[in-house]
């Protein structure tokens, strides 16, 4: 059994995650996973491919905590080392395990290929080991108790790791894990105010909370989760009054509340699109087509969302969404004016009922003195009903990126919603 | 002075971190700024917001490392806890900074604002620590030399972190660190080939290599670096034979050789563009603008870009890139034809050279049995010269997306390059 509370660390190995830009979403993946589960991960490890390095941070790391999930080093090939860094940590021996060997000739014969020397290499797990079937590959899951800490070591490839993590791993640690009757968790997902302001606003106003009730943050960058904790049956009520008084005070920044994984924010405004009937579009500028990749990054984004239009250059706007020349001229392409204009033409070509435009200067070059870099116009709303705004944004050119398309998001979310507050990043 | 090869580590503080969707980019520009300067991060430990977590870590890693950098936890909130558990790693006083001190007036007088009590936090360094420049943040950096290990701690602001990192560490290592003038290293940099693939080839044609010449992988993913590493001047020559090997070897899958900071693709695909003044546009299905969004990451991308089309529903394929109704019927939305007529349409209506379409499965549903999840037909080219392909790519949605967004723009760089070799993705 493992106890209420346990420590939670993730061991993730491979070259390619010590330099890449690419996410690395998998270790994401296994912490809302596990979040879910009501586990908090403590500390994230990222090593290269080296055997010594990787003993001895097993050992290092299985001392340290009660549960310790492994990912990546499961493969075929030589520099994956996973499976004997394991068994050397843990002083057994690499034996031939007979459930991993029958996966792997069942995987051959579904493949149509014959096992090879380099194969059967993923059979070789530590003595005391069980295998963790793996619905999807060759590589087989390892369970290992080593120091009194659970060892899970999942392979790298992120689908496979997916289903072994929701279906396996989950299941055994819920059975694994003492659970508290009396644990109660409200959680709700805000966007729009900043971390430290957002914790000195609740400090302030909730003021002292008695010892058995929690208050707790956490960030899904840019989005951040409240979270009241109550420990006890007899201070549930007190919990739900203090989680009522959160909701109040933020409002219409909260974008969900009563959830089990934290949504994305494009999950969020797909949900409404679909609950309102509604189809949406972009006029996308300094963001060059991120608002439309992170709506479409949703699995059945295609019932609300038809076209986006990437309009970079000033001929475009024109061309694509009908862009006046003479507002080009009289107010320059990051503008109110000209954001409107994008918004209208793009609902107008794409039949949508509501649209969003934005036009900014990402940088590092391209500011002035009145619009300096971090600038961005931002226009939003249905046919008939066109808002806009202009903010700053200080930040590097990802960042604002990011920033301007969550923000665009978030003023069509409002929309839907018909909320009359004025966001945060507005109102200041 | 720091020995010829050192260890180094990287320690990431932020409660934000541990769940991050986000990307940590931070840590991959640090990566990439240390590595021009020849040197490998080995590992990178995560870790939230807590003071005795942060203690004995840095303490662990001085011990284990040469260079430490630390990223995060100096801003002046309450959990902003490096200063503090770094004076309490190295048993030091925390101590008012003068340097520190003097450097938040100034800032604080260029913002307009009065220095408070939470500002004044953050010139409380441990006694014997210096400080390291910020030229646009209030949060100095800070220098440790503790255990015999270089500590720099660095604000997780990025741009804030980046000027510090190129302007003053990187510089303050070069100066430490011994330098072999007999080193010589080679790169280059590849797409199209998994890295298994690669290594297994490459081993096999390059046969046994010298003692003193190295070959070296590291992925970018899904970018894959090969590095030839002589460490003696005698051995120059033969490295370079074996450099110019792996060049005929692996022919129009290298993107990029002779550059410090490894590019991206999109860098590599605008760099062409503008060498050879020409014009791109994009018309996207189930990629949903993701192509067009690295593009736009790209600074100065406006040159070569001017108009993406992100046509997600059949209709706006024939609205807005003129694909013909009867293409649609017949052959259906993910086909060569379809994925033809839109890379077009997108070329004239955006008066574009060159420009790429793709059409596909993301999944996780709507596969049939002779298109299922995955496959994905790419068409791109200029006006009178459209190839088409149709490929199949496993992995889940978002790696779908990425893996197309990515092969697209490739195509793009070698009909630049006017390349004839079939890239592997296509061959096998």
């Amino acid at each position: 059994m493992i106890n209420n509370n346990p420590q939670v660390q993730l061991l993730l190995t491979g070259n390619e995650l010590m330099l890449g830009d690419i996410v690395d979403s998998n270790s994401a993946m296994i912490a809302k996973n596990l979040y879910e589960l009501g586990l908090e991960v403590h500390k994230k490890v990222t090593i290269a491919d080296n055997l010594t390095l990787l003993e001895s941070e097993i050992e290092l790391m299985s001392k340290q905590c009660d549960v310790l999930i492994i990912n990546g080093g499961l493969g075929p090939t030589e520099d994956d080392l996973t499976s004997l860094a394991l068994a050397n940590a843990a002083n057994q021996d690499l034996v031939q395990n007979n459930d991993a060997l029958s996966h792997l000739t069942k995987w051959a014969k579904f493949k149509g290929i014959e096992l090879c020397q380099t194969n059967l290499k993923q059979s070789l797990l530590p003595n005391k080991a069980t295998i963790i079937d793996n619905v999807c590959g060759s590589a087989v899951g390892i369970y290992l108790l080593h120091n009194n800490c659970h060892i899970y070591c999942t392979p790298g490839v992120p689908n496979e790791l997916e289903l072994m993590i929701k279906d396996q791993i989950c299941a055994d640690l819920t059975s694994k894990i003492k659970t508290n009757n009396a644990l109660s968790v409200q959680k709700c997902l805000s966007f729009g105010i900043g971390e430290s302001s957002l914790q000195t606003m609740l400090t302030k106003e909730l003021g002292e909370l008695p010892n058995e009730v929690e208050l707790g943050f956490r960030a899904f960058m840019p989005l951040i989760e409240i979270k009241v904790t109550s420990r006890t049956s007899s201070s549930h009520s007190t919990a739900e009054i203090y989680f009522e008084k959160i909701k109040r005070l933020l409002g219409s920044h909260i974008i969900q509340s009563n959830y089990n994984i934290p949504p994305s924010m494009a999950e969020v405004v797909v949900n409404l699109l679909k609950e309102k009937n509604k189809k949406l579009t972009f006029a996308e500028s300094c963001t060059g087509g991120l608002i439309a990749s992170l709506l479409t990054e949703v699995a059945g984004s295609s019932a609300v969302f038809e076209a986006g239009f990437v309009t970079y250059s000033n001929a475009m706007k024109t061309a694509m969404v009908g862009v006046e020349n003479k507002t080009l001229e009289m107010y320059g392409a990051v503008s109110e004016p000209v954001a409107q204009e994008m918004v209208l033409g793009a609902i107008q070509e794409s039949s949508s009922d509501l649209g969003v435009a934005v036009s900014g200067i990402a940088g590092p070059t391209g500011g002035s003195k009145e619009k300096p870099v971090g600038t961005v116009c931002i226009a939003w709303g249905s046919l008939n009903n066109i808002h806009s705004t202009t903010l700053k944004i200080n930040g590097n050119r990802k960042y604002f990126q990011i920033m301007v398309a969550y923000r665009a998001l978030d003023l069509i979310r409002r929309e839907l919603l018909k909320c009359t507050e004025v966001p945060h990043y507005i109102a200041k």
